[in-house]
């Protein structure tokens, strides 16, 4: 018995036998024609019952039901003209195959807030709105992924337990690993480098925790990385490669007919110095070796459009292991909508200069000896990125916080569901 | 400039030129005649210098190389019968990008120990070995995953930081969630339950975490779990799914070359009874309600091929979800060259059903009550299995240890690198 998805269910079907399954959307009596609406992943159908069309015992079982009671049902499709979707099942026969009590909160609207949403998070995922967001987040992931293979690159798993703190200066979670205390990876930036003097070129998808007590819109202190590194490759590349993966998404959401952020010819690539000058010009003061605010950023979509890399970051802004003149380091953001959705640069590949870095921002090349010798042995010229899978999500889709692209949020105060 | 992968260097390419990046895996010097060869992480090409044909100051470069040397070649190819790849390369230029001091391990050849080599396992995953292993685990995660799109599941990410013991019973690594205590999650197979009743179809590939202070072949406390659970599915359509997988991956290694195990026309679904009654038959004495050991699995294979299910467990055996009808539960292993490499089940859908279950078990319905609560809201009957990532790449290239199969493994006294 094949079961088809309601959006399988079309015009074209008419006169055939289905199956399908689902969850009661909607229930609606009009005394001898009776309606519902099954609600499945990826879209509803109609239902309808009709006296000498429909088999007598099946109206007892159209009395039996409750909202979101769990049902198969076997009919037949016909093309119909008023049904919502063009058509409508006639159910030849039709089961609850689990009760449903009425739901503690309202999924048929927008009244409830994200509080409560998130404390029912299973319940509120019901929501059509949800199953949309999280079936595209799938598909974003399938495409992130299938431009990785297409340049060559290998998936990886590193560690997220780690004995130390891999960069420096983030907070992190400690973990009991039985006689001793470890840490959760704030994320795999010196295993992919490492990575990259034998695999060479490397993409990892998986959770990176950071103990930031701030709790804002674009913060979790659980989310999703997509970390890639690649040897003999320079931050440009590694920007095309960018690029060509948000033009991947932009294509797949404009078929899927939920773009909010369009992409233009290309990705314009600002200079941190043009971004200051653009800023100081519109009557913000920001000074050279300054971070960007969301608020800044958002303003320089104006002249840059919704998606846009800034690049050329002075030393000071970056990580100790970015390559740099003194001056500039070849490092990029990608800014979508006003967020910082990705940050990548090319990396230092020599012992000397590493240590040199480390030292000017007060590191103890000594606690990162292990990192340091692997880099004795052949590393290669190598450039990468990180990119914060759930910002992403949120900023293409125009969510407006984190938490509604994320399934169970974890934050300062959330630990649960 | 493309950079080509050495396997692209075929005799076609003869008389076009190329530029190839990796180590200096050979040094030849015959006298006149230089050769050296080149390695990346998809195989070896060599590079031949001829006085007249090569230009004077590269035999100086030569003169300087040392084996690991990172290196950027860009030269003529020409077809050649000694070659071993069946052709070399001229080179017209060639720059060394980075210098290697002699490695800390042997990676020529297998004389070094397991513990070595993980010492030092961002030198020792350079060895073509190494490079084959996560080239092809990379190809089975890809191909695990065009089996779940093409089925219909929605991939996602559940949270590994969780406030209590899920499923009960098994050992937890704690963690300092700010002001409280949480835990690594050993499973995300409550979430994924829960997820049936919204998004139907889902999968996530991640880790998971198991604080067993064994230390054996075949356990890591941090390892890779492929887990996918479906609404309106039942374990032998779960077994289709999984056999699915296990087929197209097969075909990968096959023509990969790299096939260790085969699989027959069909993958044989043994009940559990039967294999107890082949088990005492040969001389084992093995009750009912016996788990069977790995060295009872091996034996196994002589009857049912290398690949094959073991179904209908005795409840005892299984969690307390897994769907029952008091003797036999809906529930199954499969088995790859006598490893257990996956297991799953038909679940309960009924919040009554569940709660018994658990009681029989000696747990406290009460610890479970917000995944309970989810059962009262039109959960779907549903069914899905966990397989452990690490575990199949073993089992399938014969490497005999899972730490083989993993870049950074964590056991019991391994946290670095």
């Amino acid at each position: 018995m094949k079961k088809y998805w309601t959006r399988q269910i079309t015009p074209e079907k008419h006169g055939s036998e289905v199956t399908v399954a689902g969850w009661v959307w909607e229930i609606r009596d009009l005394g001898r024609i009776k309606f519902l609406v099954l609600r499945d992943r990826e879209g509803f159908v109609q239902i309808t019952l009709k006296p000498g069309k429909t088999p007598e015992h099946l109206f007892d079982t159209f009395s039996e039901l409750n909202r979101e009671d769990v049902i198969l049902v076997k009919g037949v499709v016909e093309a119909s003209k008023i049904a919502k979707s063009g058509v409508e099942i006639f159910p030849r026969e039709m089961w609850i195959l689990n009760k449903s009590k009425p739901l503690p909160i309202d999924i048929w609207s927008e009244t409830t807030d994200l509080p409560t949403r998130l404390k029912w998070r299973s319940v509120d995922l019901k929501r059509p709105r949800n199953l949309q967001i999280f079936t595209t987040a799938s598909k974003i992931l399938r495409v992130m992924r299938e431009v990785f293979y297409e340049e060559g690159f290998v998936e990886v798993f590193t560690p997220k337990i780690i004995a130390t703190t891999t960069e420096g200066g983030a907070e992190l979670f400690p973990v009991f690993y039985f006689e001793r205390v470890a840490y959760l990876s704030q994320s795999p930036q010196l295993y992919k480098e490492q990575l990259t003097a034998s695999l060479e070129r490397v993409f990892e998808i998986g959770p990176a925790y950071r103990a930031e007590r701030h709790n804002t819109d674009f913060h979790l202190n659980e989310f999703i990385s997509v970390d890639a590194e690649a040897a003999f490759m320079n931050y440009a590349d590694v920007m095309d490669i960018l690029e060509k993966i948000i033009r991947r998404i932009s294509e797949l959401l404009q078929t899927e007919k939920t773009e909010v952020v369009s992409i233009g010819e290309s990705v314009p690539r600002v200079d941190y110095g043009e971004a200051l000058d653009k800023l100081n010009q519109a009557g913000y003061s920001v000074e050279w070796g300054s971070d960007l605010t969301v608020e800044m950023q958002k303003y320089l979509t104006k002249h840059y459009g919704l998606v846009y890399f800034i690049v050329n970051f002075p030393p000071s802004l970056r990580p100790f292991y970015t390559k740099n003149d003194g001056v500039r380091s070849e490092s990029f953001d990608l800014i979508i909508d006003g967020i910082e959705v990705a940050s990548g640069a090319t990396r230092i590949h020599k012992r000397e200069e590493l240590e040199g870095e480390m030292k000017k921002r007060g590191l103890n090349p000594h606690m990162f000896e292990s990192h340091l010798a692997v880099f004795d042995y052949g590393m290669p010229p190598h450039a990468g990125f990180g990119l914060g899978f759930n910002r992403l999500v949120t900023a293409l889709l125009g969510l407006g916080n984190v938490r509604y692209a994320t399934l169970y949020p974890r934050d300062r105060y959330r630990l649960e569901p």
